[in-house]
Parts: structure tokens; sequence; C-alpha cells
């Protein structure tokens, strides 16, 4: 073990360069136009984990962005896992904000920047480097390991299930270990037991067919602009409960374990606001800012558009405004079902002066909530005391990773979460950073997973599969 | 009379290419870069008023973009007019919504399309082609004229008023001739007798000090654009009445004679909708259409956006969220107090965990009336009559056109709207276009009106400003 860690040591800087390349190509997964780019990651994963010393690397195809699979499976009888991670990455914009260009890793104070560099691409590689480590110090693993990269959970990983349930017998490990995710402190360490779900649409306010001078036309007909804000306005009430017909439904009531959890963490609103640079809180009454972000489900506004948005003045009644939403989902609730709730609202609050039409459907993913005593939690809590020296604290997630369903419902099998990322890391905005020491931490932590998960195989013989 | 129509009729393909080569340069005022632009647009005008045969002709810097001048005076004790326009033009947004390059004009059917053929390019080459025939047939014109063409009409001519003010002796005439504008319908002369004012306001709500995700921080903070459309939902009542404090505070009610006036226009809702192929009216209740959209004021959104705008899913709580709005006024209403009103009001209806910033504060310009009985206005109907051979009927302006009140402030002289355009043109919108028909009609009743006005000389010394 020691020598693994020398090894890694020793390779640090070789290992921080091929960062540096993985987070200079855009994998921007959301963007037509990007799709080169992001095959041109799957390329360099494929490389880098040949490079590694895995052997059959393959670059699957998908009717999306590809698939990378890697394994080594030399131990009959030793646990197997399924190491989970993407490399795509979400949109820069606004491009303005950033303070050194998002596909340029640009180093200050012990962080690296770039697009993605947090969500996943260190993480993700962390474990490649340490399977690196042990195939060239002893030629072999403690365990057996199968390697998973798909290149488009930022778009809700569309084409992953089809993939994953066409490979089943290839993948099929005792449970899923993946690479993404987050700490939720630097200073903390922790394990997530719980994502929330999402659901996503889209919608079009159309009045009349054309753009229209606003002085002419202005009091005669409905304006887009004031019916799409009515219509959003019409999906919370005043105090930031979601008003739609239903949508608390299928949610049961926070247990009173996690919320004395959740009240136990070194958590303050004020420390809070001054992180995200806000003047305050807000949300569903009743809960804790941690309790709304985690265990809640929410209806955000993620995009809000219509007219003329440029310089100066334009006197304009546009045609359209649109309007983007996504909802963070909780156990219990079905993505399909509360999109349908969503639109039926929005159908009811819709005037007749305007017509109403819906896209983005396909995008959902149930919440996600893993045994409390699942041995692949177990082993995670082991290795990140042997780093970190103190007792890991469960956290649930406010943001969704959709594979968890795909993987349960595809393979029957669960997902731990280990990542090195932190939750102030600026993923999915301007500024994404990595925390340097983390990459080493990281590697140290995943290392001490692969030995401490080898020392449980009995364990795992009766929880998996 | 004859000999200039006559020569008007020979040059008319001459001419249209000049208008064709008119709209080829992009004069777009709101747009910074585009100010070189807007200056080869000055020069070219300045340059054709020169082979019109006018002879002081001047290009007058200003701290925006420049304003051209020229007259033809030689003819003491006759009537002066000073004829005015604006060469600048909209923005050609949304691009992928035109059917051929805007600035590139396209003849279909009749009707040549660019941006700003209509507003005001053709029309303001009208006089400028009169002024011709009648200096080359008979080597003089029947009144004196002073021209005046401005290129910041479409950001609320800023620098107009104090250009009007410093050149108080070289504009004086007896009144304006207004070479923008429209008429109400093709198959309708009509003469426009009063405009609304505008007042202009652009607001951004800033939440979090840096765009977030949406699922981790989703449910803790105020979204911006949730907030932005609660405030702008409370702009109005569910019934299209504007809710802001006091907004209709300095309205008079509408006259008898104004409603019975608006009442027997050819004009059907059913007509309407569908030329703007809109579902609905929609607006202040116990109005008509017209009414709205001439006589009584609105505040309409022109622009209203934040977040992702992009193609797929971004899961951002964003930043910010701006909007833009413009009101019509009318007369009564002061632009600076009601643009106050609504920043009270918005600043009333911001939640505390987000700040409210207001920009755009100079953009006003209160209605206007012309007297019935002026002078200009019965040589304009006189005008009308000989080329269309029925009567004009007087109409309303749902737009606005801030130089009348300037000409009214700086000069104390009325403005007269004389232009051939017509209201369904797509003017500040995709495709606009101008009818062909109306370049001939258009010179003819320019002609006749410089006829009828040497005619009328009594009256003017009687009524001129």
């Amino acid at each position: 073990m020691d020598d693994v860690l020398t090894y890694l040591h020793e390779h640090y800087e070789r290992h921080l360069e091929d960062l540096r390349a993985f987070v200079g190509i855009p994998s921007v997964s959301t963007e037509e136009q990007r799709a080169p780019d992001v095959r041109r990651a799957a390329e360099w994963v494929a490389a880098r984990l040949g490079s590694a010393g895995l052997t059959d690397v393959l670059v699957h195809e998908t009717p999306g962005h590809p698939v990378v699979t890697a394994s080594w499976t030399n131990l009959p009888g030793a646990p197997t896992i399924l190491i989970y991670g993407h490399y795509d990455v979400q949109p820069p914009d606004p491009l303005d904000r950033w303070d050194s260009p998002p596909f340029e890793a640009t180093e200050r104070d012990g962080k690296l920047f770039a697009r993605g560099v947090s969500d996943d691409k260190a993480p993700m590689l962390i474990p490649i480097r340490v399977i690196e480590a042990f195939l060239k110090v002893h030629g072999a693993l403690p365990v057996n390991v199968k390697l998973l990269f798909e290149g488009e959970e930022e778009i809700g990983s569309p084409h992953l299930g089809a993939f994953v349930r066409g490979h089943a017998a290839q993948l099929q490990a005792d449970f899923v270990l993946s690479a993404d995710g987050g700490m939720w402190r630097a200073d903390v360490p922790t394990l997530t037991v719980s994502a929330r779900g999402l659901t996503a649409l889209e919608f079009t306010v159309r009045g009349p067919g054309r753009d229209l001078h606003s002085g002419r036309h202005g009091g005669g007909l409905h304006n887009p602009l004031h019916v799409i804000a009515r219509m959003v306005a019409s999906l919370h009430d005043p105090e930031g409960r979601v008003s739609v017909d239903g949508f608390y439904n299928d949610v049961s009531p926070l247990s009173p374990d996690i919320r004395a959890d959740t009240a136990a963490l070194p958590f303050s609103d004020e420390t809070y606001l001054r992180e995200v640079d806000a003047p305050g809180t807000f949300g569903e009454p009743g809960y804790s800012t941690l309790e709304r972000q985690w265990y809640r489900p929410t209806l955000e506004l993620n995009g809000l558009w219509g007219g003329y948005t440029g310089q100066g003045v334009k006197t304009v009644l546009p045609s359209e405004a649109h309007a983007k939403i996504t909802c963070r989902l909780v156990p219990g609730q079905d993505p399909d079902r509360v999109r349908e709730r969503i639109q039926d609202h929005l159908r009811l609050h819709a005037p007749p002066g305007v017509t109403v039409t819906f896209k983005g459907g396909g995008h959902g993913a149930p919440a996600y909530r893993i045994p409390p005593e699942h041995v692949g939690l177990r082993v995670a809590r082991e290795a990140l005391r042997s780093v970190y020296g103190q007792e890991p604290l469960m956290v649930g997630m406010g943001g969704s990773i959709p594979i968890c369903d795909t993987f349960r419902e595809a393979l029957g099998m669960d997902t731990v979460f280990f990542s090195f990322a932190v939750g102030d890391e600026n993923i999915h905005a301007p500024n994404e950073f990595f925390r340097l020491t983390r990459f080493q931490e990281g590697a140290q932590a995943w290392s001490a997973y692969f030995g401490a998960l080898a020392r449980s195989r009995d364990s795992v013989a009766t929880a998996g599969g």
C-alpha cells in the first residue's frame, strides 16, 4: 500500500498534466456543435485508461455521445465494483464572468480553474490514477474493477439506460462506486446517502404570430412576456411553497433522524449567505435551509426569456416568451407525473389570448436513497476515516444523479458516492475549480477503499447483487 | 404641376435604386458598433439632398449620431415648412425570422422588404424626390422648405432637443411636416392627430452574487427569475389594467367625439387578429381595441431575460434577471413621473432576499395632440383628397414621436404627420416592407401639398407659429 502511495506521489505532476489536458477539451454535451469535442474527450479517456494498464478499453457508440468502458477482473471470488464517472461538462456561459478561459486550466491559490474540473473530470481521473499505481507497482488490484464513463450526464444521461441494459453481463458488479458527486465541505468528510431526482420541461407562450411594434399594438393584445410572468409567478405561493396542485402529494415527511442529523451539521445561514453572496435565504416554510436543499422537492426556473435583450431600447411586443424549468424530486415522486402536473397547472393558468406549447419531457430521474448499512458505505466510511482521521457525516445531496436509478433498475445495483469534489467549487457556474490537495487525498482514499473492500469480501457476498 | 408628376414618373426607377442603396446601409442607432454605418447613412442623405438641387446641405455633429439639414427659402413671404424624417433604423433581430436579408432590399409582390424601408427611409425620400422634381422642372419650389433628418429617432432622439434649440433661427418655420408616422390602412387615407408619449426603464433583480447550481442551492434562496416574474405580474391586474399606484391619475377621460370617430372607422377585432395572427385581443376593460391602442396609456414589457436560454437543459439558479419596460403615455402624463411611479412600485414588490437596480431613465417624451383646425392639417386633407379621391379620416397613433414635443417646446411649432408608410408594414419586426405604389402616391401627395400650401398663405400667416 505504501508503494502505491509513493507511486502516486512521484507521478503527481504528470497526472496533473493529464488533468490539464483533459479539461482543455470543451466536452459540452448539451451543445450540438460541440459533439466532436465530446468525442475527443471520450477518446482521451480511452487512451488514458489504456496507459493506466487496463486492457479491454472500448469506446461504444450510442445514439448520442460515446460511452467508454474498461475492466480488470483477474481475482475470481473477490468483490467487483463498477466505477462510474462522466467526461462531459456544462456549458461555460456566461463567458464574461470567468476570470480565466473556461477551457484552459489555470492554477491560482492551490486551485485549478476550468469548466468541468470539479464536475467531474478531476474526480473521475482519481480512480484511474490509483488503478495505474496498483498495476504498475503490484501488477494487480486488490479487487475486481469495471469502469464506465459516459458523455451525457449533464443532459440527463438519455442513452445510458439502454446502454447499461444492453451490456448487463459485462457491467455486473456488487455495486457502483461513483466518482461523481461531491463532499459537503472541504473541512468535513461526508458521505452522501441520498440525491434528489429531476424532472425538466420547457414551455413557450405565443401571442401574435410575429413581433409587433409595442407603440402601435400595445394595449390591444396579450403580451407574451406579461403572460409568462403571471404563469411563472403562479407556480409558487408568496412564501415559497410550490402551488402546483398535487406537487407534494407523494412526498413523505422528513424522518426525525434525518432532521436531527441535519441540525447537527456545522451550518449557519449567515455563513452560507456570505459564501453565495446573497442577501437572504428563502424557501418552503417549516424547513431549515439544508432540509429544503437536500430533502424537500423544489421547482426552479433555470431560464426565462423573450423580446429584446440587447443594448438600449427596442419597442417590441414580442411574439413569444420562453421558460425552462427543472424540479428536484424526493423519494416517492414520479418525474413524469410531476412534469404532467406542472403542465396541467400552466395550461390552466394560460389566458385564452395565447397558446402554450411544451418540450423537454424526456429528461427525468427519480430521487435516490441508499440503505444506511450498505457495505459500500461502510467501506467508504473506513477509507475516509483513514485519510482524514475523523468520522464522516452523512449528508443529503441537493442535485440529482439520474444514474443511481439507471443502475438500480437495469442491474439491481446500489450506488455509493465517493467523489473528492467539494460543493463550493462553482460547478455549473463561472470559475469552476477543484482543490489540488484533493487530487492526492482522493487518490489516498481510493487506494484505502480498494484495500478495505478486499478485506470485506464476506460482507460483499452478503450485501451485493 | 403636371410637369413635376411627369418628372417623378420618368425618374421612378432611378429613385427606387436610391431607396435600395439607402436601406442597404444598416443604420441601427441603438447598437454602438453600428455608429460608422449610421454616419454613412447621414452622409448618403446629405449627398442625396445635394443631388436633389438643395444647396446649403450640412452634416452636423452631435454627442450622438449626426443631424443632416438643408433648405430652399427663396420665396420671401411664402409659407415655410420644416420637413422632418429620420435615417436611423431599429435592430433587425430576430434575424432568423426574416425571409430575406434585412439590409438587402428585396422586392416581392409590389413590396420592398428591408429593415427601415417603411420606418422611415422610403417615406423620408419622398419629399426629397418631389423637391428634386420641382427644382429640375421649374427651378423653384412653390413654398419655402427646410429639411432636418436625424439619426437617433429609434433611441428617443436624445440630442435633437439641444440641436433644435441651438439652431432655432435656421430651423424656424410655420410648422413641421413630418415624413415619419404612417397611414392607418392602405385603403383608407388618414391623418394622425395624436401620438402617445413614451417613458422607458430597465431593471435588474440580483439574488446570489454568482450563478449557482440549481440542484444544490434550489430551495434555499430566492431565484431572481421567480422574483422578476412576480414583480412583472404585479404590474397589471388580471383584467389588463395597470396596477401601478397613480398610473392613471393624470389621464383625462376620452371625449365623446374621439370615441364616436374611432367607432366609425372600418375596424373589426376579428380582421385585426387575422392580420397580426393572434388568438385574442386583451387589455384595459371598458375600451375598444383601437381606443386602447391610440388613446389609453399602456405599460409593456419589451424584453425579459435571465438564466440559461440556449439549447437543452442547464440546471442553474441564476444570479440576475432583467426586464425592459416602455410605457405609452397620453396627454396629461409626465414621462418622468410615470417612470418614478413604476420604480416605486417595483421596489415595493421586491422581496428582502434580492436587490433591484434601475437604468434607462433618460428616454421619455410626453404625448402629442395637434389642434384639429391647424392649417397644416387642412392642407394635408386637401392633398390626400386630390390623390385618393376621398375624405381622409382622423386617427390617433399608438406609437410615439417624441420630436413633436421637441419642436413645440424648442420652436413653438406644431407637427403635421404626412407619411406614406402603412401601419401593417412590420415596422420594428422581421420582414419590414414598404408598398411601392405608395412611393409614387406619396410623391403625388407631397407635390399637391406644396401647391395647396402655396395657395393658403393667408391662413398660414394667421395660424403659423
